[in-house]
């Protein structure tokens, strides 16, 4: 340096250089003689000193370059901490039921049933043949396929009761399976900062969705048989809720089913409180020892949301499921759908349909039945024998968990890593809680690969809950395992 | 209902019910089978929307009676009316561009190409070979398919200049459409209250979603050459807004094509503001005249979340898109996504995928590109003879639509109104504006079916122009029309 112009030189680029993409040429020493006022010797010396502060690079024969800096330094994202703020609470991580696993352990935590367990023949018949159709190449409706709104329509009409109005196609409305609908009902039927009944422990996806629109859970507690009703009916009182989400059939993850009575009673309190129940039927086509009966069958004020999804008994492939609203509710959860996502893939909507409308379909459900009841009792017993402190309040009648209570001071997500650590994925019952859990809990999947496997999973499952609790003398109190 | 000979049999027996008794029996299968020269399944479909729609119901073994109407009382769901308060702003209804229309409508308001634009034999074959892969059977990863994100990534990665570190597949996340990511984007990268920069005119499905995000917008008038950089400056100035949402390539409405050193100087003023640039290349395959070159290619500090989607160039039925984004970001809109739909359908990305990794998919691109310029052509063609009167401020270099300005005073819905009574459907311009528009506009997109008819349209546009220019003298005051 030491020269005045080579300096003024050298601060102009060098200012030139941060706007200036990397690889962008740096103007001829022509023209820097010509804008600088310079001499070519002051111009080839500041080029001298930027080449050499590794902030330019010279190709001979094509030019003079910004120099491709960026890829030196590991990428800065600082900046993006403020423009971010702090998250939204519960909306970090991924669940443990979406984490994908490696392929020789014993996966009892996802919640996507092993293929064995679908119509995997009538999904692929029923792709190629939607290949050929319309519906490869045109867009759905936004509220979905007629035929297929009228199919799930159909679904709850029988089930209706006689004097009860049913459902129209009109009133079901197709999502791309039922999570989407959860977020869209919260948003449209709740709203942000306004109280949402949600049964405890619950399906952790609708938690997350709850969480997404921003609604106020008020957790009411459910076991085995469902919600007691005077916790429902002070819920109502206290809080003002106009919604109630509920899972009365084989519930994620307690398997509880609630008693007709109770079905009854609940919407009648719904009723009186002018509010909606979200019925998340989501274990519909997972019956085991007994059969689904839907709320909303009898229901045709509008009070019950209605939410199916063939993710789970079709295919994960083809998620599609649907909302049955009715009034008003419906119109404002379609255009939320609208906001969020336009329509529904058509090529999904007519596979589902074409497979459920299959003389075949009627024959798979009743093989799926027996596959999931030789699954759960396979696991059950293999529990009992090698896991007894494992605590099973209910062997559920339907659905695919089992949700065992964990000796009081066991640290389950401590049990979760152990036998992670040995091959065996579980789930943490903590993610069920819309709050803090009421005791420890593990819940296990019988929809994945290798049922055979099961005794093995349940001999290192009650390894380490025995290891858990002869480590920790504490247990038996309220205190954390670790 | 997708099938014509169904349709009909629908509509007669709905025409029958209307006067035949409750209880009354209808005509068995058979019979109905001969009557309408239909196939039995063709009848037994018809049959299952009807019941569908509560208004027969099957005692089997005996017949198919004509539902008991209805209970005697029309359904009551005023209460719903306190349960949901008043709707969210912008969240009333469908968008025209959403609606569906007689079928021998001239059709210039749909976003979604006629298949003559797609590559439907490469879509066909595509999805019957994914329905013989596991993307069938199975769940996708939360991100989606790694070798589809790896495709997303190369696509920009090869606009890349030297120097600048191109994305990664880890730095893709898959959506079903892109009406999804802008949802997830506003809500994650903004938030509720927050201000949001926003061209006007803009996509309407960004506005929508923008809405439903409640996010506040922040307006920034946009002409044929994108927005003026003072009023971007002053607009983050004055707002302290943290996120700019942008279409520099065909925008959508306008055609706009951003200049490269305007794409530059507006990432300049993001980055100096700590602020995010949304990015939307909606039309990325849908260029003409010119070749887009995304503003992301040249960040690689996680400023730009850049999203692609396949669904206008593909096919509707295969709704893929992808965003692309650097940093916590990307994990936050992550977090979104998992709470707002699981995964996309692997079916959906393992066909795309194989799409647009055919080389006949470059083959299709080009021609697709000659087919657009000349029904681009035609219809700037036929405006200019048969509507002088609708202003074209700019041909546009690529993407799907004309936007043109009516002379002042004139009432935009009126034209709409009065082309639709004589069977040319047209959109309103006043949906692709964040506020007041500006003046009237009309928006015709030249995707659709029968480009044939364009002069015929342009026609009948003009007329209605003329007609509602000399109705109303108040023309070229501020007066609006009526």
């Amino acid at each position: 340096m030491g020269n005045d112009s080579t300096d003024r030189i050298v601060e102009g680029l060098r200012r030139w250089i941060t706007t200036a993409p990397p690889g962008a040429q740096v103007p001829s020493n022509r023209e820097l003689t010509a804008e600088y006022g310079a001499s070519p010797v002051t111009v080839q010396k500041a080029m001298r000193v930027l080449a050499g502060l590794g902030l330019i690079e010279s190709r001979p024969g094509v030019g003079t370059f910004v120099r491709a800096v960026r890829t030196a330094r590991p990428a800065d994202y600082a900046w993006q901490t403020a423009a971010l703020g702090a998250p939204p609470s519960r909306l970090l991580g991924l669940p443990s039921a979406q984490r994908s696993t490696a392929p020789d352990a014993i996966a009892l935590h996802a919640g996507y049933p092993d293929r064995e367990l679908l119509p995997e023949r009538l999904v692929r018949s029923a792709i190629a043949r939607a290949a050929r159709t319309d519906a490869a190449i045109t867009r759905s409706p936004v509220a979905g396929m007629p035929d297929l709104q009228a199919w799930f329509a159909a679904e709850l009409a029988g089930a209706a009761p006689a004097g009860v109005t049913p459902p129209s196609a009109r009133d079901v409305l197709i999502l791309s399976g039922s999570q989407s609908g959860l977020s869209s009902l919260f948003r449209a039927l709740v709203g942000p900062g306004q109280p949402l009944l949600i049964e405890s422990p619950t399906y952790w996806g609708a938690i997350l969705a709850a969480a997404q629109a921003d609604v106020t859970l008020v957790p009411v507690a459910s076991g085995p048989n469902g919600p007691d009703l005077e916790d429902v009916a002070r819920a109502f009182e206290q809080t003002g809720a106009r919604a109630f989400y509920v899972q009365p059939t084989f519930a994620n993850p307690t398997g509880a089913q609630w008693s007709t009575q109770l079905g009854r009673d609940v919407l009648e309190l719904a009723r009186r409180h002018g509010a909606f129940l979200i019925e998340d039927d989501w274990a519909h086509d997972l019956a085991i020892d007994a059969d689904p009966h839907p709320i909303a069958a009898a229901d045709d004020d509008g009070h019950v949301i209605y939410i199916r999804s063939l993710t789970k008994s079709v295919s994960p492939a083809l998620r599609v499921a649907a909302v049955t609203a009715r009034g008003p509710a419906r119109d404002r959860i379609l255009a939320d759908r609208a906001a969020e996502s336009m329509y529904v893939s058509g090529l999904l909507q007519a596979a589902a349909l074409d497979v459920v409308t299959q003389s075949a379909w009627r024959t798979h459900l009743r093989s799926l039945r027996e596959l999931l009841r030789a699954r759960r009792d396979l696991l059950v017993e293999s529990l009992r024998e090698h896991a007894p402190d494992a605590h099973l309040e209910l062997t559920p009648q339907g659905g695919l968990n089992l949700w065992l209570r964990l000796p009081d001071g066991i640290d389950a997500a401590g049990i979760v890593r152990a036998c992670e650590g040995r091959g065996v994925i579980i789930a943490d019952g903590t993610e069920w809680f819309p709050a803090e859990a009421s005791a420890p809990h593990i819940r296990l999947n019988y929809s994945g690969r290798d049922p055979d496997r099961y005794p093995e999973a349940a001999r290192i499952i009650g390894e380490e809950i025995e290891r858990a609790s002869t480590d920790h003398p504490l247990r038996g109190t309220a205190v954390r395992a670790d």
